[in-house]
Formats: C-alpha cells, sequence, structure tokens
C-alpha cells in the first residue's frame, strides 16, 4: 500500500516519486463526499493509467452531523473499517494500492484512518506532499517562520477561546479548516489583535485561487478548505 | 526569480513545477557553508542543465558565533544584502534566476531573505518544496495530526523554560533544529513527560536516513538538520 500526497492542487505539484506510484499503481483508492468529485482525484486525473482499478471510498456523512455526536463517530469508524478492508481485499489479492490523498497523507489527511488500520498488516509507504499551508504562504509570497519562529497550525473548529489563546502566543500562525467557521475565527483575530496580519486564502494554487488580506473581505463566506495566514511579528508586507 | 524548494533529500520529492524551473532557469543560485558543499545543489543536481550558469552564495559565518551577537548579525545581514545584490544583477539582465531552497522556501529557508530584498523590485514566484517534518513524518509512518489537533513546530534552540512549555501543550510537536541542543530537547521532552512519545529522524529520506525512538538513542550527537517528532496523545505505535 501507498498512501501518494498528490498535494494543494496544481497538478504540477505533485512529485516525481508520487507520480511514478500512480503509474504502477494497479488500483487507485479516493475519498468523496458521496455524490460529489474527489478532489484528490481531480488533481492527480492526468497521471493515473486508463487500466488502473479505481476503489472509490464515499463518506457516508460529512457536515450533517456534529463531530462530537456519537452517531456520527460510530457511523465515520465504520465507515473507516470498512474502506480498509475494501482496500485490504486488494492487497491481499496481490495488487498494489495507491491510496490519494490532497496535502499531505499523514497531516490531518484521511489517508490515516487506513494507515492506522492496515499499515502492520501490509508493507506500506507514504509518498509526503505538498501541503495546502506550503502551497498557500508560497503563493501569497509570505515567509511564514524564520530564526527561532514557532510555527503553530490550528484547526478552525477549535473553540473561540482556545483560539483566541493560541492567537495570543504571537507566532505565525496558520488557520485551517475555516468554511463555517470563518466569523468565529475572525473575531478570535480581532480579540488577539492581529487581524491585520492575516491573509484569506481560498483554493490555494488552482486556478480559481483567491488571495485577499482578510481586512479586505466584506463576507463570511469560506469553502471549508480555505486557510488563514497570520504572519509573524517581524514581517512587514 | 523563482525560489524553488527541491525538499527534504531524497531527489524523487522534487515536484514536476521545481523540476521544470531548474529546466528553465539561466542562472541557479544556491546557498553553502563557507567549504562545504551545498546540500539543496547535492538533491536538485540531477536536474540542472550542464550550460546553466550558477551562483553559488558562501556564508562567511554560520556557528562560530552566537546568533544573537550584534557583530553576526552585522555580518550576516551584509551577506543576505551583497547576495541579493548579485541575484539582481542577473535578474536585471534579463536572465531567469532559480534560487534553490532545502526542504519549503519560505519556511526557515535561506531563500527568504533574498526573497524579502528583491521580490518588489522582480516578478517573483514561489514554488512550495516537501518540508522536512513531511519527509520525516512520512519515513516515519507517524500520523502527526488528525481532527481538532494542533500542530507546533518549534525550534531547538528556543530556551530550555520555552521548549517545556510549549511540549507542556501536549500538541502534536515538531522539534527542528537539533544538532547541539539534543540534550537540552531531551531534557524538555522528559520534564514534559513525553519523551516516550519522541521519535528522532536524522537525514530524512536520504539514503543515510536514521530513524529511532528517541528514548533508544543513547548519544546525544546529532546533525543540525535532525528533527524530533513528538507524537499527539492519541497515538499509540
Amino acid at each position: 500500500m501507498i498512501g501518494v500526497g498528490v498535494g494543494p492542487g496544481d497538478p504540477e505539484l505533485l512529485t516525481l516519486k508520487a507520480v511514478r506510484a500512480l503509474e504502477n499503481a494497479d488500483v487507485v483508492a479516493w475519498f468523496a463526499k458521496s455524490g460529489n468529485s474527489s478532489n484528490a482525484r481531480n488533481i492527480a486525473a492526468h497521471y493515473l493509467r486508463p487500466t488502473a482499478i479505481e476503489l472509490s471510498l464515499l463518506y457516508p456523512v460529512t457536515t450533517e452531523l456534529s463531530t462530537k455526536d456519537s452517531a456520527y463517530q460510530a457511523m465515520i469508524q465504520g465507515f473507516f473499517d470498512e474502506s480498509a478492508e475494501r482496500v485490504a481485499g486488494h492487497l491481499a489479492a496481490g495488487r498494489t494500492v495507491a491510496v490519494l490523498s490532497e496535502g499531505d497523507p499523514l497531516f490531518f489527511g484521511s489517508y490515516m484512518h487506513i494507515h492506522v488500520r492496515l499499515s502492520k498488516r501490509f508493507p506500506t509507504e507514504v509518498v509526503p506532499g505538498i501541503t495546502a499551508m506550503s502551497g498557500c504562504w508560497s503563493a501569497a509570497g509570505l515567509p511564514i517562520t524564520q530564526g527561532d519562529d514557532v510555527l503553530t497550525v490550528v484547526p478552525g473548529t477549535l473553540p473561540a477561546d482556545e483560539l483566541v489563546r493560541r492567537l495570543r502566543q504571537n507566532d505565525p500562525t496558520v488557520v485551517m479548516k475555516i468554511g463555517r467557521n470563518l466569523p468565529k475565527v475572525r473575531a478570535a483575530l480581532i480579540d488577539a489583535g492581529r487581524l491585520d496580519s492575516a491573509i484569506y486564502v481560498e483554493r490555494g494554487t488552482m486556478q480559481a485561487q483567491r488571495l485577499t488580506p482578510l481586512v479586505e473581505k466584506s463576507d463570511d463566506r469560506a469553502p471549508y478548505f480555505a486557510l488563514v495566514l497570520v504572519a509573524g511579528q517581524w514581517w512587514r508586507p
């Protein structure tokens, strides 16, 4: 099994190793929300062999239920168990399976749920990918860390007071999983006195990329995969 | 100007975009410690055009002086000013200059010192690279973050009490710039009760890679670019 990071969106940001893994895979597995196309598959589409078997792993739920809900927890764990067994079936039959992951497989990626279930049963390799945050700070031309800086990466799903506490540490900070959390993230940035250092990036490195100082974004609509980059104190744009 | 991330060490971990940038560059610039070869150039060597002009930017000092020393600060700022002017000379003559960076250019990379001096004077693009930490947690097969995790990336150069404070937050943590800081980092991990979750990685993704639970590494010798990965609380190896 190979966990393959396909990077943040630009198909040119796959590594040579990822492309080779896709070219050699008998089976290509990818996650998607039921009824939607897979972002990871879209990014990698150009490099898939036409003869490869495709294995779609379709989330039964995504944002309809709270992630704290026990029904959600049971359903999602069952989904990962079943997905892992579908991958295992191919591996047991001697096929090479590449499991696609947006960004980097072991950094907030769905792939890790397959990895923890199968990496002790089958030989496993992980091909790292360019993270969304690297793609975004590169697109913004923003040096994110230097010298003795500490980088903090926080999901926007955290409670408001925890976001404020993290932002008050004044580290260069990346806030991921923006989506419906944008009003809360904006308020936390204001509370921590850092709104002026925040850059909003949507669909980073893709053709539809949108990149703007957050203070200039007048609405609070954002896709789940949008990011906010908060520059360190030494940075002057 | 193009800042080109060449990734953590394995030449297959360059992106397609990085390879293309190197193939099209008139001038390839790289940093090295005076008297040493450039790690970034070694990684990218296979992809450089034989006819490209090479511009070596050789650090006049590295670890002989404390980074807090004002003589060091003056010397290093002068070095970056002069390096930027050498790059600017080629750009002003109409040549495309690729500035190599190990890992990712804007994440603790020397490239950023050229970037901040030239990106307003000349059209600039940054090609993100696989970070050393992504290469290392992929090699270790360690899922570093999931769900509501916060990732903290700290340089081992921080004072001991600050390392302990950061580690006590119990986030998945990456400690960079290990080198001579290893005894201090080890003591901080013990103090924070997290030594058992720490994985030491030296030359990650390279042929000479060494990867071991830190608790099993009996000496405190480490190269500057070694990393320590500290798993989150949910992780069981």
